[in-house]
């Protein structure tokens, strides 16, 4: 039988334990509906609630508020869930560089993915940051005064199939995603927090495109709604298959998407259509 | 004043004559309505007509049938004319190696630009070949059987902006079109004979993504409608914005599609969200 991935659908607040419980609600509505993959969109917990240092977290704390409720929610529904994205400080390369590194109250944007036990299996650090003008509310966007942009590239496999990690503002970077194709992903996970506007113009076309071109499902997990007065995301929450059909979708507010992944329809797309092994300049 | 471009869709048939006339009577048509630079689709004279080096032209044969053609329907317009492909003998390299580069038969599916006097701008020759199986009446096309690929990017500069030039098949492949953006294209052509299955699927998500992604305009002329027994094209030839929008369309059969080129709309997009300046892996 085909596993079940579902994205899920959030419109966080300011409140830190208000978001994680409405995550709570969804992930077990997922699960419940059969889903074994889950996936979480980008600042699910920790949106405009303040300075990120302050719920910024060291990896591997299992004790701590973000990472212990990850972990916990993957056990405690055996599943595999990706969690969208949380504050993480800086990884530590050497003990000398650590203070430094922190100094200028940076974090990272960190896709952590827990196994069925509670075991983290991956993290992600978003590569490219949104630093962006946009035709609405807030009007401008900034994310590298906040935030440290990560450099890795990185895949994992789940029971589900070989997962390709990016992160919303990613979205429109096509190299990411060959990259990720190259190294093996069959699935491509995009946790969002696209904006009304780019959203409407953007979303839909992009994540359709890039499963297309590299032949992969994509799960994409947006926020979806009105988070005060600034900040309107615009949700359509989806899955596409590898030849870019839309398997399902969730347009506004909280919920979520489910569809089944079918790894016989991906090996069938790439086999008919060769455009991997086509490539010239890649 | 901004300048129009216009994108021509024919339904070619095996009449070589006959292609060229109804590509005639569509660019009258395009540079009567005020178009200044006119793209012609894939195949838009030979299709179906017989074998290839039949029709295989040695570039810069202005006395040639359909180098002649293009040429002098440039000038008669005054205009830029993208001629679509047709096929060109091989380049030769070196003297010693044209014998045996014919030898196999094979030719090279080739995009030509005039311009307004009827000079040859540049030559493009199509990268990625169409070896695919589609769900359709002819179900497996193997270009490489027939067609040598190029191997060399190409832009021109145009009294409209900067063009980069691709063909059909290629527009699966966003690394090409990100090294045009590198070599400062502004306008994206795309000459295609997209089949009416992949088109359906595949033809204006994959446009749009293109002008998304490289915050270009993007001129994409389709064949469109049923040619014989066993092939039908898409159509809905289209240009399309550097934001994604879809300026004009021409659904079914012959016809054409016509916008203005705005460099300052193009200019706003880029300043506004800086993509190609937020690259850190291309």
């Amino acid at each position: 039988m085909n596993p079940k991935a579902a994205v899920i659908q959030l419109v966080s607040g300011a409140c830190v334990q208000d978001n994680l419980e409405a995550a709570a609600r969804q992930i077990a509505a997922a699960a419940a509906a059969g889903a074994s993959l889950v996936l979480l969109p980008e600042n699910f917990a920790v949106l405009d609630a303040g300075p990120l240092p302050e719920f910024a977290e060291e990896e591997g704390r299992t004790d701590s508020l973000l990472q212990g409720f990850l972990s916990a929610q993957a056990a405690r529904h055996g599943i595999t869930l990706i969690g969208g994205t949380i504050p993480l400080i800086t990884r530590p390369r050497h003990e000398e560089e650590e203070p430094e590194r922190l100094g200028d109250g940076r974090v990272r944007p960190a896709c952590l993915v827990y196994g069925p036990q509670g075991a983290l299996l991956a993290r992600y650090d978003k590569i490219h940051l949104f630093d962006v003008e946009v035709e609405d509310k807030q009007s401008r966007y900034s994310e590298s005064l906040r935030f440290e942009p990560g450099d890795e590239i990185v895949c994992v496999d789940t029971p589900a199939g070989r997962v390709g990690l990016s992160i919303c503002y990613d979205l429109r970077f096509a190299e990411l995603y060959q990259s990720l194709r190259e190294q093996g992903a069959q699935l491509l996970t995009v946790p969002s927090a696209f904006t009304q506007v780019t959203g409407a113009a953007h979303w839909e076309v992009l994540l359709r495109a890039r499963a297309i071109e590299n032949q992969c499902y994509v799960l994409a997990a947006n926020q979806g709604g009105v988070h005060n007065d600034k900040r309107e995301t615009y949700g359509h929450s989806m899955i596409v298959d590898p030849w870019g059909t839309v398997l399902a979708k969730h347009e506004k507010g909280e919920g979520f998407a489910l569809a089944q992944i079918d790894l016989s329809h991906l090996e069938r797309v790439r086999s008919r259509m060769p455009v991997h092994s086509h490539r010239r300049l890649f």
